[in-house]
């Protein structure tokens, strides 16, 4: 009978991936005293002014059906906040809240991209999106980056070449997560100048964009910051990580305000808006979260010097010092595949990160370590691995081959 | 530059269509004092002790990712209220947890259907389902229903009839929005063994089956009731009718246990999850709201006596009694389309009610009341009711028609 069940199943539906970032947390469960920065999450929950706004608007009965689009006070709060970003007017009807980040990925994609079509991304990259377009009938068309000691490099002319007839989308993520490769201007111009020329989309993931290391400017360079208003990119943003909302599941299209009405009409067929009492939370982490996001950037800059001071030099690892994003994406120089090595440290080194496989087949020699978390954590985290990495060291090779074997 | 942007979308998000149930409450935005009772909610917010779950929750910190599937307390809360219901054990892997109905039933469409696949569905239904259809590149193929003083009828031949190779599953919606029929148990195991004959999918849609006025039982009759564990069907269910909880987005799927993996998959790549603090309040819900469950059906029993006792025998109405549901499904004798006098009663009589075309061809002569409201509410809308009818029946028709004209 299964099989009958399954044979009767979409292919879409059968083939779609397991998460791969999944597995390792479930390879580790039961496991004690984990240092776990698998996840795109620190250690703190969301701060008490953002619940305490969810929490009065469920006491007000604010429990109804509710615009599609999203509460008009909250596009407009987005709306002002990209405009404290970018110091130019915003329309709020171009701004569209969702169930997630993911949400709006999978929103994005199936209005573009269906049977027969691709969309282009350079990987390493989330899996999820690529996910998201298999679903959709579509084909994720992977363009690999280069590691280099000294950054990750997207080749465009690789990028263009990878798009055909059939592309509709390229898909951008900067800062990347997990490389931490971040596109400067002059990317954004050339690639935004393609899509133009090809009449193909642009999906844009700056959900990074305020966790960025480089000189001269507190935010990632953005497409925002070149575009017409009327440009086709389809912007794709959450409130997971800059507010510590990742359990929240509450996030934001923003899209040519001309598509307002068929992004509403895909919002009711899907989960029919988000709840009212979860939007005034965010209008609550938009509009008093300053001071928070302050405070998380600069967690992360602080675990990001304590990896890059701990390993820098230190020759069993790659990586490249991540330009945005809170990820530390490393490898060890002599092994080419991560994924052992993923559940050796979670055995060994009791520090839980995600394998690079799970990005593409270009990120398999690496691993994902989140560093957007305490000090402590963080320190425990280098402690532990550096342990671990001097014991390796230390051990002949041959023996290291008799226990595997 | 909007044409360019139009031309490059997908046509299935192009074409999903405006909720036309939507649409008589944006005509109605900024008349006063209208007695709303197009939306299928009624005017109590969601209960304290629902609320204050949430806010427990959140509180406690519980503000992280989480399964996707839900998280256990939830799934096994979900069972125990199954096996309250029907008397027999369930199983709580069968319970997956969704951000709403609606995501249940997108998600149910698009595991069984894709592009050249048919859905066939009773009509009038709720506009929804086979706009879900069409979005997923398939065919919602309407069977209507035949209208009858004595209760709306499904042919079964119909049915059965409109099923070809092509078909992928049958929706089945019983108690009906907006019809308030009722399968009955016959019904029920005809359609179950046409389905297991043919090797075609029942998504079954009984979120309605706590509001049911026939004698001799206390829930509508169920698929659960005489089906196997594996059977091909999937139950769509949410918490926002029975729990007054329309806003809060959350909701079940209910599958055979085998289907586990490919439904957590779905979920990650579609919303990944639903808040553990929402889930909080779902399993107060579910453990604490009898009372408050008994307290809703009651007023719809109420309600709908109100309206039967003031229009049964009234020539110039069309309806059936419904058996199930909270809608009172009404047109007038002498007027086959009824998307003209859904205005007129926003207008003159301060009813909002709606349009019965939304639900399909078969729905157009008929608009859609909710009558899961208070006493005082329908009181009102009754009062209204009458005097409007009152007015119109003393008018001679060629003066209506003068002003209309």
């Amino acid at each position: 009978m299964q099989s009958s069940i399954m044979s009767s199943l979409r292919a879409e539906a059968i083939d779609a991936p397991a998460s791969q970032i999944i597995e390792i947390i479930k390879y580790a469960d039961g496991k004690d005293d984990i240092t776990p920065l698998w996840a795109g999450q620190g250690v703190l929950p969301t701060p008490d002014f953002i619940c305490d706004a969810a929490t009065r608007s469920l006491a007000a009965g604010e429990t109804f059906y509710t615009y599609q689009r999203g509460i008009s006070e909250l596009r407009e709060a987005i709306a002002r906040y990209h405009e404290r970003l970018y110091g130019r007017p915003f329309d709020p009807e171009r701004f569209f809240v969702v169930g997630s980040g993911m949400q709006a990925i999978q929103m994005a994609v199936r209005m573009v991209a269906g049977p027969g079509d691709e969309i282009v991304l350079p990987t390493p990259a989330w899996p999820n999106l690529s996910a998201a377009v298999g679903i959709a009938s579509a084909k994720a068309v992977e363009v690999p980056m280069q590691f280099r000691p000294e950054g990750w490099h997207l080749d465009l002319d690789a990028l263009f070449g990878a798009c055909t007839e059939r592309t509709k989308a390229i898909f951008i993520n900067s800062p990347s997560n997990p490389t931490g490769w971040v596109a400067d201007e002059a990317e954004l111009r050339a690639i935004l100048a393609f899509a133009r020329e090809k009449g193909i989309w642009i999906i844009a993931d700056e959900i990074y964009t305020r966790f960025y290391y480089g000189e001269g400017r507190d935010t990632a360079p953005s497409f925002y910051e070149i575009m017409d208003e009327d440009d086709r990119i389809l912007f794709v943003n959450s409130f997971s990580k800059n507010w510590a909302m990742t359990g929240w599941r509450v996030g934001w299209i923003s899209a040519p305000p001309a598509m307002g009405d068929i992004i509403e009409n895909l919002i009711q067929y899907s989960t029919s808006g988000v709840a009212v009492f979860m939007q005034r939370a965010a209008i609550a982490a938009l509009e008093d979260g300053e001071a928070f996001v302050a405070k998380q950037i600069e967690q992360a800059r602080v675990g990001r010097s304590k990896l890059l001071e701990a390993f820098e030099g230190n020759n069993q690892l790659r990586f490249a010092a991540p330009k945005g994003s809170f990820y530390f994406f490393f490898g060890l120089a002599d092994e080419p595949d991560a994924w052992p090595l993923t559940k050796q440290l979670v055995d060994e080194a009791k520090v839980g990160l995600a394998p690079g496989f799970a990005f593409g087949q270009s990120g398999c020699a690496f691993m994902r370590l989140c560093f957007a978390t305490t000090s402590e954590q963080m320190d425990r985290a280098v402690m532990r691995l550096n342990r671990w990495l001097s014991a390796r060291d230390a051990m002949p090779e041959r023996v290291l081959d008799l226990e595997q074997a």
